[in-house]
């Protein structure tokens, strides 16, 4: 029997969970255990080569809480795993999320321990969405940021998205656009996610193409016949020799010639830039662009321009599609609050600092100074950053925020980060969060009570 | 208004796919070249820290290429582009995929240059499906080789996937177990890959479960009450307490207490294994197993069994979840043949093979020597790994190979391997892979072809 196909779409996301959440689910219910409780998603270290992440993905977190159900296929399998009550599975049928969601809006950059987006729900509601959470928000914040470290590089100059291909699978190529657009790329491969984000699509032709005709001047010829204003891949054989095709074709079609770009995808790709802009402009081609591609990082960005390369775009796949040098962040979903009590854990390395809280920016002349992290219901002079977004289960104004509004609000925020912090290198010092005093003396207090409660047995 | 839902299925991942892929298409319609191509998927070089690669993906493409359609939705966003005519999207809504497919199969430990599978078609359609087919392969190519490694670490011990919260999307959340299940892994927490690949799903409690209860005394209770065989997470607040109430609690419930492990998930776990087991030893609980989790590379999993610690289990997460060392595999899809002629590129640091091939893996005593690409029809005494999958669109028997036969396949291959190279530190000498006379002449041929009709235009 040929297995079921593996889609995941709204019937069966709820099931796209750590089964730990469901086995918990069951036991609250069990116990009658129904208190609201507070969680909080944020990161504990910035990754090494990070100054800055970028908040992203929470928008999608909304539509999956709105639509939280499990469908009758979706119990019907867990029936069958034996470890579930016929009234729990009951229970379940009718489950729906009708908790509070506090988040920073996206494209908004954070730092250790800020919470990106904070559940406040009975408690089995709050734990159960742990999982698709944090699967979503770190796939887009963990892209969103390195794209934003490429656009720092290419200085102004347009970032095409070409990583469909070796991006982790279909949601990563597809999400990974959305988290494109909010962090400011120009434009994306992936036809689909161009489609579902309204995001420009582009791309012209492949080195098969050129392989695949009698030589590379007939294949120029007779891809401009048909795309008059396209980008021509010029390093199939000989990049210069590539370039000169092109001179050869403008010869051949005179005013008819109309082709935009050549793009270089292999070799020092500064220097043939460089000789291929010196051959086109020669020949009076100083119309046609140089876009550049294959492996670049932010740091290749980077370089190809200290060298002064007359570079007019940049297609990046691989390395900003997984985010190569720091593919991971490490999100944490933890309980803040139940029944209105603090709560933290004191695992090593894994501290929390506990209740519902706030983010505020302290900001001098348009530029972020500092953020401090308070009690959510604090008075501070900082700007609050986190929103109501949720309410009982659906979205408020601030939930509705589009994407062309984060996308706009990435790029405003972008421009009040330090120079230190935007910059590629490591900041040798960091973006400074501080806690309020009255998040201190609450963190102090929550811990001398689980102190008293944990002592060891007697 | 609210954007479209981002969710790929059967009606719309024709679309995932770079726009290139279809401005290609076009091209080759309108110009009338219907010449059977052979493309050829491969990687020119193993990560720096693999020594052999698992093949993993193919079933899935055959599942994409046996539907591959285009929607009506997907011909109007299509037609809104505004570069495709209406005569080729006409053509468009009839495309099929009626090619052949020849790969190893899924499980097959590859190396460099080996052809992990090759499509013949008509050019538009080998071309067409490239990005999709590379995006699935790379995705789960990379995380079987990663599992395999980790599960050479544990050295028999059960590895349980726990990484979807920091996988990189809900695609490769739920392929990946698929990978997974190749490689051998014993199970998942990922409830939906479970019930889509009939894949064991495991998962007791989270830490905010204990942080919930009133004390982690009364957390263990209520959650064995339920759960009485469970594994409980005893490092909510410190581990050896953890593991002292987990005996407090044997001796209040007696004969009826049935806990099957205890999990640690921070700390030192080799030393708080060893410490862990002395307690429980000491109280007569030697039943109750100790399965770590926590961070785990396949380095970290090997130097705690190197301490000699008694772990039972390992729960591996993010790390091996985006392969966090080498999250990328070099996986390239090139023409190699077109209307029966040879083609290849040079550019720099890209050559390729022409033709079609077969890979022979050279064994003696049951063990792989080295391997040979040779040409697809030469007689050679090696064992042939490549296999017709697909004939003219349609699943060959060797095509329909279950998930099940790819995991045994996965495991008898691993067990061929020199054990250099199954080792987890890079192997000094590579495992060698040859390129057969008939080959070399080919190829020879093909170049000196090329270099005449690419010759420098007088």
């Amino acid at each position: 029997m040929r297995q079921p196909q593996p889609w995941v779409n709204e019937a069966n996301v709820a099931l796209v969970t750590d089964l730990y959440e469901l086995t918990m689910l069951q036991a609250y219910w069990h116990e009658r255990m129904q208190g609201r409780a507070v969680f909080s998603l944020f990161f504990r270290r910035l990754p090494a080569r990070r100054n800055y992440m970028v908040a992203c993905g929470t928008g999608d977190v909304l539509d999956y809480l709105e639509t939280l159900h499990f469908s009758s296929e979706s119990l019907d399998y867990l029936a069958g795993l034996g470890r579930f009550s016929h009234d729990f599975l009951r229970w379940l049928a009718d489950f729906r999320f009708t908790g509070d969601v506090h988040s920073v809006p996206e494209g908004t950059p954070v730092f250790p321990n800020e919470p990106l987006l904070q559940v406040e729900a009975p408690i089995a509601q709050a734990q159960l969405v742990e999982s698709y959470l944090m699967n979503q928000v770190h796939l887009q914040t963990v892209l969103a940021s390195k794209a934003s470290r490429v656009i720092t590089a290419a200085r102004g100059r347009p970032v095409v998205d070409f990583g469909l291909r070796r991006m982790h699978g279909s949601d990563a190529g597809v999400r990974g656009v959305r988290a494109y657009y909010v962090a400011g790329l120009a434009a994306t491969s992936n036809v689909l996610a161009g489609q579902i984000y309204g995001m420009p699509v582009t791309g012209t032709m492949a080195h098969s193409y050129i392989q695949a005709h009698e030589d590379e001047l007939h294949a120029f010829r007779a891809f401009t016949e048909l795309y008059p204003d396209t980008t021509l891949l010029v390093d199939t054989y000989d990049t210069l020799e590539g370039v000169r095709r092109v001179i050869r074709l403008k010869e051949e079609l005179g005013e008819a010639f109309r082709v935009s770009a050549i793009r270089l995808d292999s070799g020092d790709l500064a220097q043939l830039a460089a000789e291929s802009r010196e051959l086109l402009d020669a020949a009076g081609l100083t119309d046609v662009q140089i876009v550049v591609s294959g492996g670049l990082s932010e740091e290749k960005v980077a370089e190809i321009l200290d060298r002064g390369a007359p570079v007019d775009g940049f297609g990046v796949g691989t390395h900003m599609g997984v985010s190569e040098d720091e593919p991971t962040l490490d999100l944490a979903y933890k309980l803040t609050e139940y029944e209105g009590v603090g709560r933290l854990k004191r695992s090593p390395g894994k501290a929390t600092l506990p209740g519902r809280k706030q983010i505020f920016r302290i900001e001098q002349h348009g530029r972020a100074l500092r953020d401090v992290i308070g009690r959510h219901d604090e008075e501070h002079p900082g700007r609050p950053l986190l929103r109501t977004v949720m309410r009982q289960g659906r979205r408020t104004p601030e939930g509705e925020a589009s994407l062309d509004a984060a996308r706009e609000l990435a790029a405003d925020e972008r421009g009040r980060l330090p120079d230190r912090i935007l910059a590629l290198p490591a900041a040798a010092k960091p973006y400074p969060v501080e806690i309020s005093s009255a998040l201190q003396a609450y963190t102090d207090q929550t811990l001398r009570r689980l102190e008293a409660a944990e002592a060891p047995d007697p």
